[in-house]
């Protein structure tokens, strides 16, 4: 059965390692909406070469550009925060990729479609969790993560019996900087943050990937995804990121999924679930990986986690600020504007000074999203005087 | 509902595991039969506690023995060959724990009864795998594997798609000569051979363990079990015992089983399959772990590999060849009659030797296994001249 799927942030990384799969299996996947922001160049050619049915820009000042290079085509040209936020409604699987809180409404959107919506970025369910889950329950959408974390855990996890889940063991690699003293850490660059050793990404997660707060939000998204208390939720450090979560049962059997570190696994997984496809990955080779390690994160060095933990537990609009504060301070260090350690700072002054009540809208959650910033801008200030 | 179960070997080392999980759960579990070759005493007192129907010994002797330490308890006594066999077709689950082929028909007979059968010993499915599969189909019984790794496999496996596992990871410890050079095993000890690193085994296994023949019988027993071809099965030498297996999908997500190397582990999963149950043991800590190593296994020191390997090729009588050829030489080697070297001689000359028809009763396997035992005999008898 062919599936219809869309691809919502078709240029990013994980829209592109989306479409590399899709395209090595043609005659399993109907491409129906890809979406970009602005790139239309890349969004047009992807357009053509999977024949897609439509192809969508944020940016209506593109609409232009993007109409003229599918001319003739015969793929619909759209622009503008409606037409994205339309595009995973109807299709069977929808990849949701779009970065940051633009992403929030289109996933929303997605829900109401009923399909399978595939969760890449952190935003729905740190900040609108929920919101995001009651709305995919209320329409019989199927929520599947592409984090590697989550889709082990949700590789090994036996819905059918969440009482027997002991604990999650949620892997971290613990970044650049796991051996380093606070005192190093003080005098961290962006250039030495953005440099994570197992993964490639962007060089705002890998700034999280620095700091453990990745793994704090990641904790976060795991007590929303899965029927386990937050307390059952454990970070442990595993620098090879070869292990990329286990679930442990009552009878002490622990299940692990293991794999290289390239986001098409666990993306592949949710492209076939609950078959699976065929990858152009070599296996996995533990004997040329020789060794796995595992240590307890220090949470001194990275206050980070604890912050994550506090707002899960604070819940209401917690996470949300939390995420909000963090983008905030991650962009400051990466300016230059504030140091390594003092992003954890700002987040837990933020937390600190704004305690809004709990969203219960969408509209809610980008309120407490803008307000955040503007307190951790605020407080970013502080910083510069 | 009240699981009726019966333990078939009940005082050796995974009977005694067994009943410790099914006295720890008793609102689970009725205890039909338990039987003992000819531990009286401690089989009377298992079927005392139990609250068992009915005890029985292989040994006719012990009979009048067990007789006496069951007066008054309304625990039927029964004894010999026909009363082991009928011990595994009244229950719901069965857990087949007799040692050696005395533990063949009594597997065979369980088949018949359609439950479930757990198999705890290698020759069911090394000697007489296709004949007791054949028997499990015939019935409509479900058979689980109670030894640690091939658990650790059918916990991760998808018997619903087979054809997506590329591969299946057999993990194995290495055993204690897993660093030595060829020349320094010669000079092995029995003692120094039974000393294994990670479990607590009896003396046959350990050497097993020790001359790599343990895992080369499992590579047979896996390939019986789960739907993969002998070539898709890797041995993965793996030190601390901590990873059980794993399965290698096509997409590139390996699925892994890890646990403390406790066999109630495995047994609680067969014992409460598909759901699970408490068992008493430790959540495993990775931290305190701290690493897991993998090397390949090397085919010259351990040349017991290569042997399985060839034998599951050829099919046949091979393997049940391989595995009687292999307790004479084990049973030479603790007698300090042959080396550790000549183990594996001795088995790769019994298989060259010996070549009979494939078996295709019980019978037949039976007679096997005593004629390859009587080439390998002359051939230990050979060592000595």
């Amino acid at each position: 059965m062919v599936k219809r799927v869309s691809v919502l942030g078709a240029t990013g990384s994980v829209g592109r390692s989306t479409l590399d799969l899709i395209e090595r299996a043609p005659e399993a996947f109907e491409v129906v909406t890809l979406t970009a922001n602005c790139n239309v160049e890349e969004l047009a050619a992807a357009a053509i070469r999977t024949n897609a049915r439509r192809a969508v820009v944020a940016d209506e000042t593109c609409l232009a550009d993007l109409r003229a290079r599918l001319a003739g085509t015969g793929i619909a040209a759209e622009a503008g925060r409606r037409a994205v936020c339309e595009a995973g409604a109807d299709a069977d699987w929808t990849m949701a990729a779009i970065v940051g809180c633009a992403g929030l409404e289109p996933v929303m959107a997605a829900m109401a479609g009923g399909g399978t919506v595939v969760l890449a970025n952190k935003e729905p369910l740190v900040s609108a969790g929920e919101l995001v889950l009651a709305e995919a329950k209320k329409y019989g959408a199927t929520v599947l993560p592409a984090d590697s974390e989550h889709n082990a855990i949700f590789q090994c996890m036996d819905f059918e019996r969440p009482e027997r889940v002991r604990r999650i063991v949620l892997t971290a690699s613990g970044g650049p900087f796991r051996d380093w003293s606070v005192e190093a850490m003080r005098g961290v660059t962006p250039a030495q943050a953005v440099a994570h050793p197992n993964w490639s990404m962007g060089a705002k997660i890998s700034v999280d990937s620095a700091t453990l707060m990745n793994k704090g939000l990641e904790l976060i998204e795991a007590a929303r995804l899965f029927p386990v208390a937050p307390d059952a939720i454990e970070i442990v450090v595993h620098r090879q990121s070869i292990i990329h979560s286990i679930v442990d049962y009552v009878d002490g059997s622990m299940l692990a999924q293991l794999g290289p570190s390239d986001m098409r696994v666990p993306i592949a997984h949710t492209l076939a679930w609950p078959d699976r496809m065929a990858t152009p990955m070599a296996p996995l080779d533990l004997v040329a990986v020789g060794r796995l390690d595992f240590e307890a994160p220090d949470p001194e060095r990275f206050p980070a986690l604890n912050l994550a933990r506090q707002a899960l537990g604070a819940g209401g609009a917690a996470p949300a600020i939390l995420n909000a504060a963090n983008e905030v301070a991650v962009a400051a260090f990466l300016d230059g504007r504030v140091g390594f350690l003092e992003i954890a700072a700002i987040v837990a002054d933020t937390l600190a000074r704004y305690q809004p009540e709990a969203p219960d809208t969408l509209e809610a959650v980008l309120a407490v999203d803008e307000e955040a910033r503007a307190v951790a801008r605020a407080r970013v200030e502080d910083c510069l005087v």
